[in-house]
């Protein structure tokens, strides 16, 4: 049966609710999300006593957040506090002014806890096996190393954007002797963590809003061709001129930078400087942006809670499925379409040469190909592409997700495949994978027309040096619709790879072949 | 419980079938679609003998659907047959073919039978009270009148574009003669017809794959920006132009105008002459296209089959909530966000001063506004908004359609409506009256944040002198994050009507006061 949970961290700039429905080993969902910017480090400076205003503001919001929580019916609620809370002489009154109003018991997270649960989001988001994960907030920033996918040292660090702002910037114009101040302070902070180090394979993932502004500032200028920030790489270069660009401009004019939040327009100079120089410390030369973090690492730690890591163990697949079944299209279909496009994939690999990582993809688009039809049926193939590049798929780079989803855009209809607007995102590897690809599902998915799996399995055989390729059904049935339609679509497969195709109606006959899938 | 009907129809040049699901009284859903170009009137010429070719595709695509609806587990199928085999003096023969293959008895249409079921198809669809539905298919032409919403007179004439094509044009190069002389005879066919004129108030709505195919032409030459063809208005000048100008083609250019389908390039002069004359005869300056025809009304008699005359009775209201039931969203927060826009429209009608036919949409987007949901939580009101578009809302025109979907679009964060895209299809004063649409809907939803209908009900108090308008919410219970999200989201209203707009809590008690509502 379907649960209802509340998350919500309380950071120093800002406190979210984030309500998620889930059933167990199903699926899980956002279904609701509310923001409110408390400022709860607001004038703590160095006194570290949480000021009258903004423990009201953090009061009130929390009582917004519990009745909002009442309303819609959560059965439980995990409410997290981090570093503005942690820092303050005066958190166990602000802690029991919380339990108070709203019953709830805060848990005070330590900076490692803190960076541990941002890092499981992360992780399970992003499919990061070895690196870090930096969580850089408006109090602290912490890094935590993750090492085949479980996190592990972690360090928690008062670089937070606010806090920085605060102690070393003036709120409107900037002064170059600010930002030295700031730089050498950052300095002193990092240079103990000799092991915060890029080695061969390592992946930097960042989570929190601060990177989320500066890779939307990035995205605005490069035109880039999705909305969504999930996944984003900011490369050192475009960091670094945004550290050294922000701080020059007056409060008002940062406001109105394209891509950034009004809101985060005071604190942003400093998170540029900051992540410049964790890059500069560490050597990495991109950053990847995680849209889940601390919240969905509390999630992920309840929602997972059986396994021995809240890590889900095979994200890619999972994050495919759980979009399907919420479209309710984990079916037999979509699973049989997937499986005959594998199995053609497999059996021209010496026609095609494609890499295994296209495979995969094709498998993901196989299973979401039909999830547009909810919108309407003549078109769905369209929608299908709008909806796999707006709902963000966990573990999948913004490059493959692409690819997905204009492998499910070119399931059916004429035309040759045509990436458009996502060409930037694309190789020209890619462009002609796309094609072979966009091939072999359009054939599958004839092949499964009437939705029966009449056509159980096929094989090709191929003829290189003459030129011509047969794909010989399997058949349980009458499979004349499938091939009927399959027949006039070959086009495509035979287009992407300059070879005849032919197609011949054979019987299935049950043997002990294993199925091929993405497992 | 839900069924699942299919319907086909066999025409002179396409079949096709269509598959519903549907509830009585509740929701119909396209689930598939076939198509199959037959072209069964080929070689017919003025033998009117059905060619051994002809019926073979015939006969296959029949034998295709029939496996392809019990592979989809139809229940029950209509077949209905149109010109062609209407005219064939072999057409006994034919049927009991088909009988013999498919088991199915084809339901053979009189010509005024014929333009009936079109015209329930339109009516169902477009809203057309009165005038005239035009169906112009391969075979022949039905020409229907429509009076307080019901079809009655209609004629079937032979100006079908695939037999007037074979009678008088060349499948290539086409001469000047050629036209001339087809244009005497459609002269001829009409002529009789006095009943056929534009009268003050009627619309001309036409249906059939030529009508789609000039629409298409003419979308992609004016940049229209929905891609649906449904409701799209092409008037004279334009129909008159391709008129003119498709003939002079050959039929290899023809193939590549943008828009148009190739398999339909050698039929799409006839059908422009044809079409500019039934303009010229009726004295209609513009046609409204509507998608939904003989299918349609087929399947329109079977789903109402329970009322006297098989029309929709609220055409709009009943597309609106059949989306919504389709995303699950036809519940009690839709429809009190749409109540409490609607209750907010009413009392301030004195200060925007909008037309009725507003209310009626901020209702739509009202019960809308969550449909995007699914998709994804943190933009689901862009989602909304790609899915009002891209759904073919029966009973809307293109600009009604844009203002609900603009309307969903903007019902929560920050941000001034603005069109875009579609600002095209908006006048001056449905861009003011958007500022005011969006201002209400925003607060509307905010009243509605925790989805309990705790905010029962409001009244809307406005002194026009002294420029300020009051909202008294009445509420049931704790409404903080209702009133705390809705002082936030004034400023849409308050710059919209530029006013100052204030927010009083106050209490709701039980009385007889009438909700307002769309119908």
């Amino acid at each position: 049966m379907a649960q209802r949970i509340g998350i919500i961290d309380l950071g120093s700039n800002t406190t979210r609710m984030v309500i998620y429905d889930y059933e167990r080993d199903s699926y899980f969902r956002l279904e609701d999300e509310i923001r409110e910017v408390v400022r709860l480090r607001e004038g703590m400076g160095r006194t570290n006593v949480l000021r009258a205003a903004a423990i009201q503001r953090a009061v009130n919001a929390m009582r917004m957040f519990k009745e909002l929580g009442d309303d819609l019916g959560v059965s439980e609620v995990i409410v997290a506090a981090t570093s503005a809370v942690r820092d303050a002489i005066n958190r166990d009154s602000f802690l029991a002014r919380i339990k108070a109003e709203t019953g709830w018991t805060l848990r005070l997270l330590s900076g490692e806890e803190e960076g541990r649960y941002g890092a499981l989001g992360a992780i399970n988001a992003t499919c990061l096996r070895d690196g870090f994960v930096i969580d850089l907030g408006g109090g602290s920033a912490q890094i935590v190393e993750v090492r085949e996918g479980i996190p592990g040292r972690a360090v928690s660090l008062p670089l937070g954007a606010l806090r920085l702002t605060e102690l070393f910037l003036s709120p409107d114009k900037i002064s170059p002797e600010q930002v030295a101040a700031l730089q050498k302070f950052i300095g002193e902070q990092l240079q103990p963590l000799d092991w915060f180090r890029f080695q061969p394979g390592d992946q930097l993932v960042a989570i929190g809003g601060a990177i989320r502004n500066l890779g939307k500032i990035d995205q605005v200028r490069k035109r880039y061709p999705l909305s969504s920030i999930h996944g984003y790489r900011l490369d050192a270069a475009a960091i670094s001129g945004m550290a050294d660009r922000l701080w020059r401009d007056s409060l008002k004019k940062r406001r109105r930078v394209n891509g950034l939040r009004a809101d985060r327009a005071d604190i942003i100079p400093a998170a540029a400087i900051a992540y410049r120089a964790l890059l500069q410390h560490s050597g990495f030369d991109e950053i990847t942006i995680s849209r889940p973090g601390l919240r969905e690492g509390l999630f992920f730690e309840h929602y997972l809670s059986h396994l021995p890591q809240p890590i889900i163990p095979d994200l890619r697949r999972f994050s495919v499925l759980n979009l399907a079944r919420i479209f309710g299209r984990d079916d037999a279909h979509s699973h049989h379409v997937a499986f005959l496009a594998l199995r053609m994939f497999d059996d021209l690999r010496p026609v095609h040469g494609l890499d295994e990582r296209y495979r995969e993809l094709l498998w993901a688009a196989g299973i979401l190909h039909d999830i547009g039809a909810i919108i309407n049926y003549p078109y769905h193939h369209q929608h299908s592409y709008y909806i796999i590049l707006n709902y963000t798929l966990y573990g999948y780079s913004p490059r493959e997700l692409a690819i997905i989803a204009l492998i499910a855009r070119y399931h059916r209809n004429k035309g040759v495949p045509k990436a458009r607007e996502l060409a930037p995102l694309l190789d020209e590897t890619d462009t002609q994978a796309l094609v072979v690809l966009c091939g072999v599902i359009r054939l599958a998915e004839y092949l499964e027309r009437g939705r029966r799996q009449i056509v159980r399995d096929l094989r090709c055989h191929a003829d290189v040096e003459n030129g011509w390729v047969q794909i010989e059904t399997l058949t349980t049935g009458p499979a004349a619709i499938e091939l009927w339609e399959a027949e006039r679509n070959l086009d495509v497969l035979s287009m992407a790879l300059k070879m005849e195709v032919e197609l011949v109606q054979g019987v299935w006959i049950e043997t002990e072949t294993k199925r091929p899938d993405a497992a």
